[in-house]
């Protein structure tokens, strides 16, 4: 169930009541809905073999039973980001920015999967899709995890956020 | 016109007379045709500035009158490739194989252009699509190209590859 859809920077999505969440390829014909956002997992782009390592220790899985509440936060990075080379978007996702490390201090309590909507045939209307799964005790925690990511220089490009709240539905 | 289809490594594809290229949103309706490979441009996974600003300066566009000749190599590497980290990969590609130094040494000869297809919604049967194009007298400097990728550490990770040679048809 969706509970609200805060608009972060660039145009939001219109509200909806619920959140159907499909996997594998997607439905021939097409589902009614106010909107749908495709992606896919992939392979890690900035994470060391250390971090990595780190994560995998102490990463919870999805679906957790206490894990009643959850963010779907859909980005896209602006045009300045994707003509940096790697090196450089490297320097400011890690070095400057401490992406991954911020990500640490709050887990194990948030469990997290990121889809990637770059590269699809399809254009989409952004880069990234992350899907967050927390109880409801550690909101305000949550929420200070993305106060921290979003003051940081990496978000300087990031052009387009929207931070959709949901919570489990009892059904 | 389609000269030869050499089987590299892993399955091959059926010959066919003629390649189509086609730019954009896949067709709605389905083509016929022997084979269909689908891929997207997208930003530099390895590069770093100092080597994408040496590329600049002396890789040539596509589409030059002289450069009739052209291959398309499909690429597929292993589930190990895909499974390390950033760091990992990087380290193979550059340090251990020199794969852009490589290239480098046989710019302005080769004309190329890499696509994706490892991340599209639909899975495909490569991770990538690389189109080069040069005159006939560069056919034994590309293949020499080839070989020297080829003899690197980091194609031990390359599971399946299809070396698909053309000529440009005067029609």
């Amino acid at each position: 169930m969706i509970e609200k859809i805060l608009p972060i920077s660039g145009e939001s999505l219109p509200m909806s009541p619920r959140l159907q969440i499909m996997e594998g390829s997607p439905p021939e014909n097409s589902v009614p809905c106010q909107w749908k956002l495709e992606g896919v997992t992939s392979h890690e782009r900035y994470t060391s073999r250390q971090e990595k390592d780190q994560l995998a220790a102490i990463q919870p899985p999805l679906g957790r039973p206490e894990a009643t509440c959850a963010a779907l936060i859909p980005i896209r990075k602006n045009a300045q980001w994707w003509t940096m080379t790697q090196d450089e978007r490297q320097a400011i996702f890690t070095t400057q920015s401490k992406h991954t490390s911020i990500g640490l201090k709050y887990l194990p309590a948030v469990a997290r999967r990121l889809y990637h909507c770059r590269d699809l045939a399809e254009p989409q209307p952004f880069d990234f899709l992350t899907w967050f799964e927390f109880a409801p005790s550690e909101r305000d925690s949550f929420d200070r995890l993305l106060s921290e990511l979003r003051s940081r220089p990496e978000w300087s490009f990031v052009e387009r956020e929207t931070d959709i709240r949901l919570v489990r539905s009892s059904a």
